[in-house]
């Protein structure tokens, strides 16, 4: 019988000082030549320290650009300027041009170094690319990094409003869990255990030192790297997105203002943990009221009529993909929370 | 660039009530025939559960019999009598049995689900079995399983001491990793982080409700599951034994009488962690206090004696094995910590 | 030690009536709601059999579409339209449907069935798709199919140029490994002879029986199946593409009429094989004489001047790629061949 | 869908000369101690070449034995003395040296070069070892080679029976899939057709030079080899052995003396395909006549009586496995052509 078998990234550094080594680890591999794709507004310092690296090792920029937007478009367009002889891509920066260059590295097929300089969801180390194709959000396979490379003093330095992303979007593991188990029961969902232990572990992991220091980044780090594991064993985003991200989509659909993803599923799935009953709703609202995440949403308030309609729309945003909000209309139960719970007081207009 | 395909279970089940389904379990797989090897001495009562359950859901128990003892000559002897027409190997019991089932598995090719009925070590989805070889003890390469049922009910009920065996193992994974990141500064032994970080992990999760309840002992089972998936990406053992383990196998060389594995370890990991300095000497004492830990250990305490000559013996265990104790001669500090730390009153003679 | 992992296709079925089978195979694989991309101008009794098929066995086909052009573009616009339901991909038809289908599938991540009606190249089950990205060729990593489903009387039934196409795509596969091996000698470049032998090995059992009855067709779509095996083997095109792919790539870039891939690869083949010396020349000779391959070159002849430019472009095709023609100027001997050689008569102007 | 993922050897080498850079290949692959395990009576001048070449280039040998006979026993005997230093086994001889060999280095988890001296089987890059245990033989599970280097010098100086034995058990391929096929519309036995055609081809491959020459004789190394390939693909060893192999297992149980296993079953396919119907039993006689195989039968003719014997037990000999002997009692048309086929003159007493 044979069992199931995944990629992992063949090298991780998650440290202080690893952006400083990064032409290490790429020369390491064995690789001379290398396409640098960096966020737009990368700080200087950090840009710099990336190239230096680089040079300081002999390795061969044939091509550094901007990633202008998070689209398949712009991937495509990455691809079609990729010089021949390149045999990396390496993705600098945050979310969004860590998903361009991830997509564009696995069309062209080459190695990939992902470079997070923040820890604002866990996509650097996913098995998926969110872009958008013609217009529409989407969410594509692509191939999980050859590498990851996270310079713990330069995730320390970015906005503690990132930081708080990166923790609310962990944090929605435990409602993703919990929607995934629900769907097996109401409709033969397959499960994958493994991944959904894997999953819920990296929150618990967390909780050991849930600090902006060294160690607490990198457990941050560690948590959502492991999560991308989890997606890959499981083939597919169940164990790391449920209903929580269902309602994060439909505000980005529909609401006024684009705001920070692990913000929104952060807040999320503390409101809907509480809808799905057990223990993790405490340790939800432990883990955010720690961290200060609610300070981070009190510099802008929600709206909390963009979220009821956000949380009605949000069945309907996946196909056939049963959650607790497929099962009941949680938005009275929610109301309340929103009203009444004093972690919450300013957070919703 | 390719990377890395790592092998995990294709089934997991780590729940309360999994052994009443485990001919489910089997019998979803596709199968319709296995071999049953057992422990000596399993209580009538899990034996019968699993019996029951196997033949309601149409499984054939092709043979049936008890692992006498942890060798390669048993292993070897059990595959000379597996009947051909079986698909799979079931290990039910404590860890010597399903040491020896999974290596009989592994040799005969056949799918082997691996049933615990005690968390008492990592051994149970680790890919190695430890065996005697000619009166000699081996680790030896073993697939991994293909299937691992934990009934949490069953281990709850397990002796204290077994319980108390799991988590010394696994506070182990502390202090191997330390070594192991020793053993690069030192000798350029390569690590791989994503094995070490997801070990380290192992144990930051456990911290998060570390009780023997349903939950805390689910915490155990994934922590010592995840483990046998980070050797799996190491390809080796190093993320999960280090110099620790290198005293418990001193120990089993020369020792009087053979104490639980967990025990010698989770003591050991403490005493050494001391020596190489940081926070986890703080944090393994902390769970073993919480725990009860060393209420195991002093219902049968330890020789000093013994330890003395196992420390010195230690780093001669295993060729070219850089740990700490290769490092300097610990015992002083380690003689000083037993004879005067609170916490070990009464754990040594 | 890790040995290399490599993927085939899980199902394979080359045989007579196999597209009467489609829909069969298809719901053996669980999916039950699929894509179908075909060629434009496709038979509309193949067609039929195909929709009829996977109608007769349940299969809901979520979306039909024309193949419009062989371009990265194009995949992506597929892409795009995709039904969020679809569980797989059918490319049915030639090679550029099928190039195409194969890619907008390995976008999506969906199981890929190739169903091609001839045989006159190697792509229905290579790892790459050639395809124009900015109106440039491009050939693009690529999943290797999940099934590939070749009917031997719908390929038998394909016009006569397009077996003799893919005869000459195989002969190719004896110049390409010359040309490897030499490149391993001149640079260093590294030959994995596993590959290396199983593509040689393709040419040799089609020589076994080069006929264009069932059983020939067999052997010749087994052995391009093979090729793309051997690709996989080596993770690049090394295997099946040599001097004679450069060729046909500069007259299909420089050329005033586009012609058939394989008539231009197989007779390169034959020319280069006569450059690099050794036993195949006249191999490839004796082939394309038995099986006719001449003809469906006589019946519209190359241009000599053309071919003399593309003999000289060809070595600039690549990048960092050795062959025959990076070692020496090819145009004299060639043209003397060209000129004098019994075989050719009537196929230059 | 994920696709079956196969392990092939990393390193080939079928090539003349290549023992004596068998220190090279070792080198390459980073390892620097080896276990040389090789057959009783091997020539000196080819264990000379062998141990001059590690020398050559410091591979240390750690421990150099001589393969006792064909059993679990002995490579777990072997297993007991690896050095704990060494990182590769090198087998070096015939055919059971090489299933000891191979298997002790599963075992072991140590990177395995297959060196054969003679092509009498396919078993030097199979994924079995046929061994006895406890007395009885079993085709038992071990990890492909990491490595095969076939001198093609030293295979050609091997006896001639031998190569005739490879012939013979490369002919047996034809009906093996034969049988194969008529297991699935008999009793619905999966059949892996990729595993199916790739087995044929190997047989139809070495038809283009049937010689023992140099090039005959890679031909039939690449043809062993791949046979190797088609048993990982298919997951067991149906592509390779049928109704052939069950009636030279029966001979090898009952006969008087043992014969050389390939001009058993390269006899038994002979008779069997005739039973079969269809081209290949023309072929088989073509191949076995073109190469003198029956010169190496007719040297010491077989009993008819046992045969008469072996294939009355032949469909007894293993559970669950249809053949066309388990279809019709094969012996009234076997023995017919024994007494009146012309080819087989002398063959049998």
């Amino acid at each position: 019988m044979s069992r199931p078998l995944i990629r992992v990234p063949e090298l991780v550094r998650i440290k202080a000082g690893a952006l400083g080594r990064l032409g290490l680890y790429v020369g390491r591999a064995g690789l001379r030549r290398v396409v640098l794709l960096h966020s737009e507004g990368l700080l200087e310092t950090i840009l710099g320290a990336a190239l230096h690296s680089l040079e300081e090792h002999g390795i061969a920029v044939g091509l550094r650009q901007t990633v202008r937007d998070a689209s398949v478009e712009e991937a495509v367009r990455l691809l079609g300027v990729l010089p021949s002889a390149a045999s990396a891509v390496v993705g600098l920066g945050g979310g969004k041009a860590l998903d361009v260059a991830k997509y564009a590295a696995s069309l062209a097929g080459l190695a990939y170094f992902a470079v997070p300089t923040s820890l604002s969801n866990d996509g650097f180390c996913s098995p998926q690319s969110s872009l958008t194709l013609q217009g529409k959000r989407r969410s594509l396979p692509a191939a999980l990094p050859y590498a990851v490379v996270a310079d713990l003093q330069v995730c320390q330095g970015a906005p503690l409003a990132l930081w708080h992303s990166g923790i609310g979007d962990l944090c929605s593991k435990f409602t993703a869990v919990a929607d995934w188990r629900l769907a097996f029961r109401a409709r033969g969902t397959p499960v994958n255990d493994l991944a959904a232990l894997l999953s819920d572990a990296t929150v618990y992991q967390f909780m050991a030192n849930p600090a902006r220091s060294l160690e607490g980044i990198q457990l941050l780090a560690t948590a959502l790297l492991l999560n991308g594991v989890s997606m890959e064993i499981a083939g597919s985003s169940r164990p790391a997105s449920g209903s929580e991200h269902l309602i994060s989509h439909a505000l980005d659909m529909t609401g006024a203002r684009p705001r920070l993803h692990g913000l929104q599923t952060g807040t999320a799935a503390y409101l809907v943990s509480g809808v799905q009953g057990g223990p993790h709703h405490a340790r939800i609202g432990a883990l955010l009221e720690t961290t200060g995440f609610w300070e981070s949403v009190r510099a802008e308030p929600f709206s909390k009529a963009e979220w009821k309609t956000a949380i009605e729309l949000a069945p309907g945003v996946k196909d056939d993909f049963h959650t607790i909000l497929s099962e009941r209309d949680a938005w009275p139960a929610i109301e309340q929370t929103i009203d009444s719970d004093p972690a919450l007081a300013g957070c919703f207009d």
